[in-house]
């Protein structure tokens, strides 16, 4: 019997509308089958780079319709879902230029060698081929820029991959529509509509990550959900690469010279990070460390000001709404935790943002603290006061792997080459993916050199999900020996008709 | 209590001498504890260059004794071994150039842009870092190459990662050797001897791939062990990267063409590729698909010779020694399979390199013939003769993934650029990380385009374990943002004083 997927408004709680239904164990194989038939349609990269400038544009075209059906689903907003419309029609065009540049291809190109020592050697020349079926497991808390259309996808069809997205419950019609846009901009390429293929439903999930003919998975979500794909993954007789990104804290340090400096500005640059989307975001800064004192103290004086002005927010759907609530009283709850501003119920579904307060020498061992070191989805922060750089140091080393690792520094200590700050940061290092200085992580920039990752639990991988180098995860290298010129890849013949950037006998060209 | 652990001489199966002890979990704990001490040390890559040289030489002033070493404990031979050395003091130069050019750094540099559209854009720098503690488990069949100063620990050690290596148990005495050449290096080259440690037996193998501090584990070996291993790195409360190269057919085709060409240049070229090493070798040609008819007939004679001409050899242990022989009965009593050479005991504890021949129809579904789709390891091969193109498809439909693929072509074919050669080129590359052309598959050059690995089982990750790139598996990236120039790694400063090839504002320099 078909189970009916249901597009809810988390405002009311109401159901708005009947999307479709939950794949069957039937149509999960339909639907990958489908996707691998559109493989080879996807080996040329100009069609795929014009498919990728397409889907920007139809989202664009679309725009009205798309921030409507999202902004009903997820209650995030038509001006935050403009912005990240945008994002993601810019993140398409990104992923276009990386087809187009080719670079990521890797071509390495050694001539044979005949004098070579201590072996003579061959004729020797790599790139990378696509993987094959990728399954896409969307994100809630942003239903364009990390879900249909969103990085993974826009990744997977750069490197040449088919996609089958796994919808998100919380936006299954904005879900619908997205993949219909692609859908039709595949088939204005000249490419199968089936490059791109939508699956609902929870147990359609764990069929599509067992699915002998899916060669590789993108994750965006919780760490027990995100966790369960990746052992499925792995546990396959044939295991495939599973790119999960799971939960972050996001730790930031502020220096006692910091916060001597501008207490008040970090402390409200604080509120409006952590406030920022209702706090769902994965970058969220969910562990601040303060240093006691007076300077400290103006800082999380500045914090409650700013905090207590941020609007309530509805978060993505109930289940999200209780655990936020449960998660945050717990925390507030803990001895000798205070919570200057509580968060919690505001009217309706709303919920006021807050954060709480506790004392750098309760987290230093394992104990009842460590649920402060849990990311707690949702506008909460969690200030952590410390005295001097042992009890800083104590904290950092029972922190989690993270996406982002921040430290506010002062003027000085930021000009001195081999001094305090510099030791700050290359602990932050080992803590995160990315390292920011006096900036919060909220906001991960479209850029070549981003990192959108970091140690477990952050990402199961070492690889990004944001940036030019998010195409890498859906490649693999193949090298061929001694191939006569008329049955090389045109990537690799000597001419080089493609113009691509490579590395021919040890020179870069 | 203690367990001993013997050096056995393969040609005897007598015990030479004890070489040291299992390790006890205190001990795996200790040798994890002692290489994350030299983490640090090993940040200066200008150190790790010179360490990685100075083991060349070691090895090399040190290559009578290792040899002897070896040969006693491999059976190998000298002139064999003397080749690996050489090739190992290669391998391990080759990284030190890695290390010194520092391409495989990945440096990218996107200065801020405040007009950037949709948003504007931080200042982002990437690279990558190393991760940490590296677990090597040395395979048995290459004492030096795929061993304690092989190609994992070199590229972990250029990656600046600290090694702790599980001998294998078929060459404890060379492993003793060689690791404290290594360690005696590491101390000249002013590092902590700890840079490298030794570790004996199976449970502390298992004990380490489980070691909290254990960033990532390379593995080269059997399907069981390696997947064994691969489960517990996935199952880890915080999973880590596990490089396995585990088993591979590595399929030959022979068209009609090449064939007719030259079938006794073909045949004997089988003959002593699949022999070499007795057959050890993991890029050994396991399943060779020849044309019936008259002139893979005469592919089949002289292969028949030139079997018959080469000489019985000692495999690695006992126990291969036995399932070599189990194996290769157990396919020669299939039904309608032959043996023209049946491969066998030979005088004392040698084996005489064999090969069957089997026919296409038989492979082409599921049944008791999937036995000669599993790896035989040692001097065995199997012959499928087909007829025709779909008998041809069907049987490579059939076969799993595989570190190598050889096409050998007709001289026509090899000049049209799109007929049937080029797509038997582009079925194999679906098969294989390397795809070779009228060449045989043993022997993989040390090169920057080599690529050793293959879609499952012949290797758990996208990743190569031969060639510049298998530095790759031992870093991730991290990006700094707004980070004030003074606190920038040297490598992510605009002067570029480390003189870094770098991609600067999209532009490569």
């Amino acid at each position: 019997m078909a189970v009916p997927v249901w597009s809810v408004d988390p405002r009311t709680g109401k159901r708005r509308e009947e999307v479709g239904t939950e794949a069957t164990p039937e149509e999960v194989d339909a639907a990958v089958r489908a996707a691998a038939t559109a493989l080879p349609a996807l080996a040329d990269r100009s069609v795929r780079s014009r498919l990728l400038r397409a889907a920007a544009g139809a989202l664009e075209e679309s725009a009205e319709a798309v921030i409507a059906a999202a902004d009903a689903e997820t209650a995030l907003g038509v001006p935050r879902l403009t912005g990240e419309l945008a994002r993601t029609a810019f993140q398409l065009r990104a992923f276009a230029g990386v087809v187009d540049e080719g670079g990521y291809l890797e071509v390495i190109i050694d001539h044979a060698d005949p004098a070579a020592r201590p072996v003579p050697r061959p004729d020797l020349r790599r790139y990378k081929i696509p993987l094959g079926v990728v399954a896409v497991y969307a994100a809630s808390n942003f239903p364009l820029a990390f879900s249909v259309p969103g990085g993974d996808t826009a990744s997977a069809l750069a490197a040449g991959c088919p996609v089958v997205v796994k919808a998100h419950p919380d936006h299954p019609a904005t879900s619908a529509l997205t993949a219909e846009l692609l859908r039709r901009a595949a088939v204005r390429t000249g490419l199968p509509a089936d490059t791109v293929v939508l699956l609902h439903g929870f147990t359609a999930g764990v069929e599509l990550v067992r699915h002998p003919l899916v060669a590789a998975a993108g994750f965006t979500g919780s760490i027990p959900g995100g966790r369960a794909l990746f052992d499925a993954a792995t546990a396959r007789p044939r295991p495939i690469p599973f790119y999960g990104e799971l939960g972050s804290l996001n730790p930031v340090v502020v220096t006692e010279a910091a916060a001597a400096e501008r207490a008040e500005r970090i402390g409200t640059g604080l509120a409006g990070s952590f406030t920022l989307g209702s706090g769902q975001f994965c970058t969220k800064p969910g562990l601040v460390l303060v240093p006691s004192g007076a300077a400290g103290d103006r800082l999380v004086a500045a914090l409650t000001g700013a905090t207590r002005d941020a609007a309530p927010g509805v978060l993505l759907d109930s289940r999200m709404r209780d655990n936020f609530l449960n998660g945050a009283a717990a925390r507030a709850a803990l001895p000798a935790v205070t919570a200057p501003v509580g968060p919690g119920d505001a009217d309706g579904l709303a919920v006021r943002p807050g954060y709480v307060v506790a004392q750098a020498c309760d987290l230093a061992a394992e104990g009842a603290y460590d649920l402060l070191l849990d990311e707690c989805f949702g506008p909460l922060t969690v200030v952590v006061r410390y005295t001097g750089q042992e009890e800083l140091a104590a904290v950092l080393d029972r922190l989690p792997g993270n996406l982002t690792a921040t430290a506010h520094l002062g003027a000085a200590e930021a000009a001195q080459e081999d001094g305090p700050a510099a030791v700050l940061l290359a602990r932050l290092t080992a803590l995160a993916g990315r390292v920011l200085v006096d900036g919060w992580p909220t906001g991960v920039a479209v850029a070549p050199a981003q990192h959108h990752g970091g140690p477990y639990p952050a990402t199961t991988s070492t690889a990004t999900s944001v940036g030019a180098t998010a195409v890498d995860r859906w490649l693999r290298p193949v090298a061929y020996q001694d191939t006569p010129p008329a049955l090389l890849p045109l990537e690799l013949r000597d001419a080089n008709p493609l113009g691509l950037p490579r590395r021919v006998d040890g020179v870069r060209q």
